[in-house]
């Protein structure tokens, strides 16, 4: 069987990398459009240090600040509206997961007219503004991917537009400004990437390269969750910037991972959860994953069985332990919702990447697993 | 402190990619230049499947095949003016690592003028042929690589060029060309490989990335070994076609290595002993590894122990002793060579990026223990 590998986007890492670093924005262009949410990329001091890289080496901006959680088709129109109108060379997006989500999705329609109804096709012509990231959480790794999630509502789901051209050229990933993320988005964006990670795992994907980087992202992430919980259970501390930056490596390792693989069906079952109950992302990955590494398990006994080592743990029930310690109290979801989410999920393209395929049966047994 | 990845090259790999995966040429032009050396393309069968794959899509092509062991500069501008006068799109390198460091110096050659004297200096326009690359040999990674290492006749000694435009558009891996190769090759390019990513980890640039792909490299190639042993005590026999496999992955991750690290006083001190001394590339790394690992253990016995422990080995004696059963007699070099070699090596830019930086002293007494 053939195997891919593919991550062009360049990489920096290190504390004040975007200022250090400020000659790399110069062959992107003489005007960006920095696409960010209201508040956190300049409370965190992202939005300012990139500004003043720009200013540095000449490059002038705007700044379309407006993207919400899980951002919609219409936010990404809207951008890429600002994004022509004012000639922008190319996108910074700054954020978590929803800018850069948008932020890809804005660098794509301003470079081409694509129809609605052809967002999620997969047919774009090979045009699109370049784009330079900076995560502020360390959870989605959407700063080295292929893929822009929006929500989609025509389809009550979110759904991916996946296309090379959207690996950004540049990600400047510095862990100090995620030193006051709460505790609850700390954990929520570390189980995405621990999702991430071991998803890509059960991928039929799967490649040695992708499992290099799982494995080292998993034994991170892992080597951590002390720290984190040590951190939750005193109050007004700070979590130590040398966790930080371990979530912020694994994070990317991870977001490496699903550029290769894809994710599996824990993602496609964990979009109706944050579609129709607003339960976060990785939250909802986190909560679903266990029982679909118990799934799994049945038939790839020894897949399962790696990743539990890797992760140092004994078996799948003190995995799904260790997730309902960082996740606590679980959402109420009936019987009825779960018939439906089943319905939706199975429809996706992440089911053909499990390494062990599920029917909608098996879905539904993995959410009552979960839940009820 | 900054750490950065780069690695934009796509890779496909498996049985019969090139032929499975044709279409990736189309973007790369419509007349290309194969660049090989005389015999083995053609034995292996790798010619052939590029020309099956260019045919099918319709692309044209002539060959370049006067590639030789350790390029010089004068191969790869003659290959250089046969891609101008014939207008070529692009470079289709096959072979070991001479072919690849020759493909990628005519690439760049054949894009922009640069006089002889300015060849290393660094200093290109943003200009180079795309290239597509069938490595035929499991131990460079100049698939995946920014360096075209020529054989430099003003320093005596090889000397690297490095730029990221460098990195092949594509690398095919196909480990079926790699059946027929020697035990003496297999070794040696293994140790290459090895050297590499045992380098990468000894170096100032090493990341968290770069040791991940480092240690599942290592840890690979260590595992071939009894395999490559247990071959080489039975006359005629084939190595196992998975074990191929393992090292063409392996040397793949290494070069992925390198790429991000450089690679330290190994190559540089193993350079006089290709030059002077016509040791294979791969050997002369492998001859003067364990004792540069000795040498950084003083100072660095953490890191040494933990690449000891990927190993899974017991200290640097016991991994003298592997290289020395695998790479058999060692050649004899003289007190006075010693000395030559050390005042060369000294000078090299990879004395800069060893995490315990040695004086030439150090160098001539590695030799010493290597050697005498």
């Amino acid at each position: 069987m053939t195997s891919k590998y593919f991550m062009p986007t360049r990489v920096v890492a290190g504390r004040d990398c975007i200022v250090q670093n400020s000659d790399l924005f110069r062959p992107l262009g003489k005007k960006a459009l920095i696409v960010t949410g209201a508040h956190s990329a300049k409370n965190n001091g992202s939005e300012k240090d990139v500004k003043t890289a720009l200013d540095s080496v000449g490059i002038s901006y705007l700044v379309f600040d407006k993207v919400m959680s899980n951002p919609s088709v219409a936010c990404a129109y809207e951008g890429a509206g600002i994004a022509r109108s004012n000639d922008v060379d190319f996108i910074i997006a700054i954020g978590g997961g929803s800018p850069m989500d948008a932020g890809k999705a804005i660098a794509l329609l301003a470079a081409q007219e694509i129809e609605e109804e052809d967002l999620f096709s997969g047919k774009y012509d090979s045009k699109v503004l370049p784009m330079a990231f900076v995560p502020t959480t360390a959870g989605t790794g959407a700063e080295v991917t292929q893929y822009s999630i929006l929500t989609n509502d025509r389809k009550q789901t979110k759904t991916s537009i996946s296309f090379d051209l959207l690996f950004p050229s540049i990600a400047f990933l510095d862990a100090k400004y995620m030193e006051h993320l709460s505790i609850e988005t700390t954990i929520n964006t570390a189980v995405d990437a621990l999702s991430h990670a071991v998803e890509g795992m059960m991928s039929v994907r799967a490649s040695v390269i992708s499992n290099a980087l799982a494995a080292e992202s998993i034994r991170m992430i892992m080597c951590c969750v002390p720290e984190i919980l040590d951190w939750r259970s005193v109050k007004n501390a700070v979590l130590d910037a040398n966790t930080r930056e371990q979530l912020l490596q694994a994070s990317f390792l991870a977001g490496t991972v699903i550029a290769q693989t894809g994710t599996t069906a824990v993602h496609a079952m964990g979009y109706s959860l944050t579609y129709f109950k607003d339960v976060d992302h990785g939250r909802a990955n986190g909560l679903l994953l266990g029982e679909f590494m118990r799934f799994t398990a049945k038939q790839q006994p020894e897949l399962i069985g790696r990743i539990i080592e890797i992760m140092n743990l004994q078996d799948v029930d003190q995995f799904i332990n260790v997730m309902d310690i960082l996740l606590g109290e679980k959402e109420t979801i009936s019987p009825e919702d779960i018939r439906y989410y089943s319905s939706l999920a199975i429809q996706t393209r992440n089911i053909g990447n499990c390494v062990v395929t599920p029917v909608q049966e098996d879905l539904q047994k993995i959410y009552e697993a979960s839940f009820l």
